[in-house]
């Protein structure tokens, strides 16, 4: 999507072929920087600070963490350490282990003066995969979105979505926001609800930064005002991503999300996820006994950054001194509370057996 | 309660037994600051930007903003305008409004010469009321505290409470939190979960303070973390305050208290609203059509206040530029979500008929 009228990507390799960079999104919403990743270090500081965030994301950076370190050391000890250290960084995605397996399996069978150029090729596949993997899910969401507006009698169609699941969480496009931007292009007369998506602000950070930068009308809230806006009847449709989502449809994404899914079902209005093929586990069948949870530091909630009247990006305590406070980073919206899972492949009914319908091959024998 | 050892109510009538003042709680939990409301202007100042806020003290702060009015001014015509600046100042606190008419009640059948008096010892009987009333909420709210422990198998109790229904809210001891207050000092192990409550934090800044300046146990959190903490069985029951409650039960509180009675019921944890008889407006059968909400300056969710690592208060914006924010301050929490009512005359069903039950002079004939 564009910055500043500029098609970008999160994450790119330069002209060399080699030198990996990202968009550091700790700076946003406040300043634009571009950061070059030099080695397997650099990769996991960056997933684990989250100067790259979201599932997909995640999940191609850890790839190219991989090719830094085999650029360094094609061994095999050098490849097992680096997928450690990188798999390490964040407990709670499931697209991190996968590309890290899908990165081993290349590289493994290869002989190490080989490994170098097949890890780069591997991971911009994967990067490649990733985009036409959103913008399969923003064709089917956008389906969605365009039958919301007729329920809602042909009037602009409101969209609520948590966190950030838009182009910034994977390589370009999004997963939630994927319909949204396909819909608006289109000429889908629509305003999106972001919820700032407390502790770490990623909505009214890079949610609505990326909207405002495509031009796509949207609102910022608290995180406690969609119940409300539902009840009022201002809500036709939520979107939200997902960091894993089990065989039986069960969504682990940011924690709130289930509040959402609740209030949605409270009221009637559609509630989605939207699901890459990367971020379904389906070794599990339960997420909340089986999702670990990601507890972070204790000061993303008692500290908020932002912008002071001078231009500078400060943090503020907001909890008084002497004050505990726990960070949960994740929650897990049971399956029979989501209306549907929209994936590249389709839209299913969120359970074993609409996923399966749409992913044949992974039908138990 | 006490501030740093020292007993202490959130307004009071200083030694002259006419100047009246406020904590300003703007400034918590940074600064503890003290302010003098010497007119009915600065009531209204008070009571609109926030210095003083909660239903209760909103009430008894108006009832104080009247008696300034008419000891500059005892004339129909001033009381009458000073009513209408007070009742405009916030509109979903049904307590504002029963305060304004005990005092024009007491004030209108007296001779000008008299009304300074009267109007003083009515705020005084109004604010010592509110004491007590919240006392006996405190009572009754206690035990539902000893019986979660008992079904917790005697171990700590986790409460989770939203926004601040402390003494800060009221004169002195609180709605949902005079419970809390009266269990911890009895001995009961407790802990809190304190909701930030954003936009304005009152949860960190306020609930935060008055629980850690009173030494009971609490963990603040992201409003969005409640569902999980439910799910995980983390929490025993849930205390929340009312702005106002309809003769039928629904409750209007602070923004996100409908998402967190959603949790509760979808966990089967104990969701009770702490409500004092001045927050109940018996008009009122329909708390989704008819209570007005609330809404405030897009600027409370644009900006965020806090402490600087120099120890300055200072504001940042945590929104890009350009990006709209809407800040509804309210929602309704239909009382078929509520386990009950913890009013001052005991704990009743959150219906019609439960509330009449306690306060039969209200049944319609």
């Amino acid at each position: 999507m564009k910055v500043g009228g500029v098609p970008r990507r999160t994450i790119w390799v330069e002209g060399d072929g080699r030198s990996v960079a990202i968009i550091d999104q700790t700076r946003l919403p406040h300043e634009f920087v571009t950061l070059p990743l030099a080695t397997v270090e650099d990769a996991a500081e960056a997933i684990s600070v989250m100067r790259v965030r979201g599932a997909p994301l995640i999940g191609v950076t850890a790839a190219y963490g991989v090719c830094l370190a085999v650029r360094r050391d094609p061994s095999d000890g050098a490849v097992d350490a680096a997928c450690e250290q990188l798999l390490a960084t964040r407990p709670t995605a499931v697209n991190l282990r996968w590309a890290l397996e899908e990165m081993r399996a290349v590289l493994r069978p290869a002989a190490p003066a080989e490994r170098e150029a097949l890890a780069y090729e591997r991971a911009g596949a994967m990067a490649d995969d990733d985009v036409a993997t959103c913008r399969g899910i923003g064709e089917h969401g956008a389906a969605l979105i365009a039958a919301a507006r007729e329920r809602a009698g042909e009037r602009v169609v409101n969209v609520l979505t948590h966190c950030n699941a838009g182009w910034l969480a994977t390589v370009d496009w999004g997963t939630a926001l994927a319909p949204v931007y396909l819909a608006h292009d289109r000429g889908l007369p629509l305003h999106v609800w972001v919820d700032e998506t407390r502790p770490r602000n990623q909505g009214a950070s890079l949610t609505a930064w990326e909207l405002g930068q495509h031009g796509v009308p949207h609102t910022v809230i608290a995180d406690n005002a969609g119940g409300h806006l539902m009840q009022q009847g201002r809500v036709d449709l939520c979107i939200v991503g997902t960091d894993r989502t089990t065989r039986t449809g069960d969504v682990c994404n940011k924690i709130g999300t289930y509040l959402k899914a609740l209030a949605a079902r409270d009221n009637d209005v559609p509630f989605y996820a939207a699901v890459p093929h990367s971020s379904i586990d389906w070794k599990l069948s339960d997420g909340l006994a089986e999702i670990p949870i990601e507890e972070r530091d204790a000061r993303e909630v008692s500290h908020v950054q932002g912008r002071a009247a001078d231009g500078r990006v400060v943090e503020v305590a907001i909890v008084p001194e002497g004050s505990p406070a726990a960070n949960h980073a994740f929650d897990v919206t049971p399956a029979r509370l989501m209306t549907g899972l929209v994936t590249e492949r389709g839209v299913c009914e969120a359970s074993e057996e609409g996923l399966v319908r749409l992913y044949p091959e992974r039908r138990r024998p």
